[in-house]
């Protein structure tokens, strides 16, 4: 009986070291990039911006905008209570899910402190990259799926403008004058031999992801100013591309925030994804749906519950309490749950019920937010690009 | 005073043969191009077509069409006196030269005989390839002075579609779609390396040219069907390009129709080419530049008077003689002019004349017509493209 229990904790120790490891790796991971790239840590800016947030933001308290290049010119905007102007996009290949919510609402929280904001819903970049069948399948998603559901976040209409690639083609015009100072030696050397597979994706990769991120700087509105892009660090050589390329071209090379990933559901260590439906929450998953998904959902706790009183979880690695780290507004809940988490004092079906709970609450009155959407045009971009460079 | 006369005799021999071999290698370049690119030899459609035309064309009849692959079609069309689709662009980068006119003289044979037809006028390509300083500049050249220049040929409005790349981005969408079916080992396989210089250029080279090629074929213009392109041999890869996309995309190949280069002025063996002025004649030329011009052209003939009148010239390689062979409508004028030529019996100043004052007469003429164009807008293509595939 003793040698079962030995091996049962022995098992049950490895299993913490490797969950260990994971939370480890991933904290390595953001540290390291933010290194590498040469990226700014955010913390001084944070320090700065919870100043002009007297109710405070999740996403800036926990972290999760956790780095960013030249952001200084915005926190000068802000003390002027200046508008300025955002950007940022999404590719129209499935239903949001919890991943986007985060950029959602970090683009709400950038438009209460006077972002006019840009949202460009890529569905020739979802055709181009295989996502999806056809253009106008993606372009189906763009209307029917992904622009009332963005809508229902609560978005300013004179302030936000959503456009669908493919029913803005006047980008092209732009993008052909982008593609000159941009050679596919430097588009390969950036995103790899295979984005010069053919010349729809490296065209769009090197151009017409450029001229979205460039739009606002056109005559059409308002010329050359200071923009802000927030991405998720694996979008960071776009950003160095377009920063590159506006000098050339005498804009101003656009300012980059990054934010965290939200976790998969399956593996703590890589994002959620909406072409891979076990790693995602979707906003319009249904509760049992989202029940089953957390309950399978990697976790930070060992699987057997005395040892797990014993050791305590790991919140880092934990697939199921990232869903409240990212999402859930309450900073002092959260705290509480990170710590009897981390002590064992809650129990992961315990965690799975009130995170099944609670993301049910958000989904579904996310839900009813979307279904109340009504006409969305007030929102869409129409404005035709007629002053060629 | 012998020996003089012997040395200058040598030196036009010399000549002459030197002018002997670049006939023939003008007609060889024909002839092996032919072969090489399994075109077929237009002589046996040369006599149908002919058929149909009581007072004749010279561009038939002098063979300036020599080649095509899938013309037989249109030979049914005729029959059943249907109408067919044609389409054929040009780059605006300067004002149309004479070259352009033989394009435009078949466009017109073609549009009598039922041809609806598209000209798309690729300012964007323009700009990519560098032939003008920007995008608006290709643009402003296509509105006033190429489009105006292709309406005073004489086109009729209802079957006659020009559209200026720029102005019509709703192309983009029908190229990213046609993107997916070339990758580009292929198109730098038949353009060459340089052809993928940037992402802009191989775009344009392998989706938005096969774009226009294959527009007809969209159910906005009645969808699937037979088209043809006319075009100088060097675009034949384009051709043979768009028959293999059409084919996957379930298209019908388009059929190819090709025609002689009208040659430089400075050299027969080249073709005139509106970025190089001094090799080209532009609907837009002065009087005094036409006879600056072709005094200074390349001749057939050797530079000894007495030598020509014994040795006779080569029309062949006469870029004076080409000007009279590719737009004189008269066949029995031309057949006398080429005969006494070759005979000698005509001195190359009195060539010269009786070229430049034909060459003013019809540059003036067209003048004349192109003043007379009004309003540009019903030969212009509108039509929104909505019908993603």
């Amino acid at each position: 009986m003793t040698v079962m229990k030995n091996q049962y904790q022995k098992q049950a120790n490895r299993e913490y070291q490797e969950k260990q490891k994971l939370a480890e790796s991933i904290s390595r991971y953001y540290r390291d990039k933010l290194r590498e790239l040469n990226l700014k840590d955010f913390s001084r800016i944070k320090a700065y911006l919870e100043s002009y947030l007297p109710e405070g933001n999740p996403l800036i308290s926990r972290e999760i905008i956790f780095a960013h290049l030249d952001f200084e010119p915005f926190t000068s905007f802000l003390a002027e209570d200046k508008e300025f102007t955002v950007v940022s996009g999404l590719n129209p290949s499935s239903p949001l899910h919890l991943g986007h919510k985060v950029l959602f609402d970090l683009l709400l929280f950038l438009q209460k402190l006077g972002a006019n904001i840009y949202i460009p819903v890529t569905n020739d970049e979802s055709y181009l990259d295989g996502k999806v069948a056809s253009l106008s399948e993606s372009r189906r998603i763009a209307y029917e799926e992904i622009i009332p559901s963005i809508i229902a976040f609560g978005f300013n209409p004179k302030k936000t403008k959503i456009f669908v690639l493919s029913d803005y083609p006047d980008i092209y015009n732009f993008a052909v004058q982008i593609s000159k100072y941009v050679t596919n030696r430097y588009v390969s050397a950036i995103f790899g031999e295979g984005a010069l597979d053919n010349s729809g994706k490296a065209f769009y990769r090197s151009a017409i992801q450029l001229a979205q991120i460039l739009l606002p700087q056109l005559a059409e509105f308002g010329g050359v100013k200071q923009s802000l892009i927030p991405v998720g660090i694996d979008q960071h050589p776009y950003i160095l591309l377009a920063r590159d390329v506006a000098k050339k071209m005498k804009f101003i090379p656009p300012s980059e925030l990054v934010f965290k990933f939200q976790n998969s559901l399956l593996n703590p260590f890589e994002k959620m994804s909406g072409s891979k439906p076990k790693t995602a929450i979707y906003l319009t998953d249904s509760p049992e749906d989202i029940r089953s998904k957390i309950q399978k959902a990697y976790t930070g706790s060992v699987s057997i519950l005395d040892a797990h009183k014993r050791l305590g979880g790991i919140p880092e690695a934990c697939s199921v309490f990232s869903l409240l780290y990212f999402h859930h507004p309450d900073n002092q809940y959260v705290d509480t749950i990170y710590c009897r988490y981390k002590k064992g004092d809650i129990r992961m079906d315990e965690l799975k019920k009130i995170t099944s709970d609670f993301i049910i609450e958000i989904v579904e009155k996310h839900k009813k937010a979307k279904e109340k959407v009504g006409n969305i045009d007030e929102f869409l971009l129409n404005k035709p690009l007629r002053s060629f460079l």
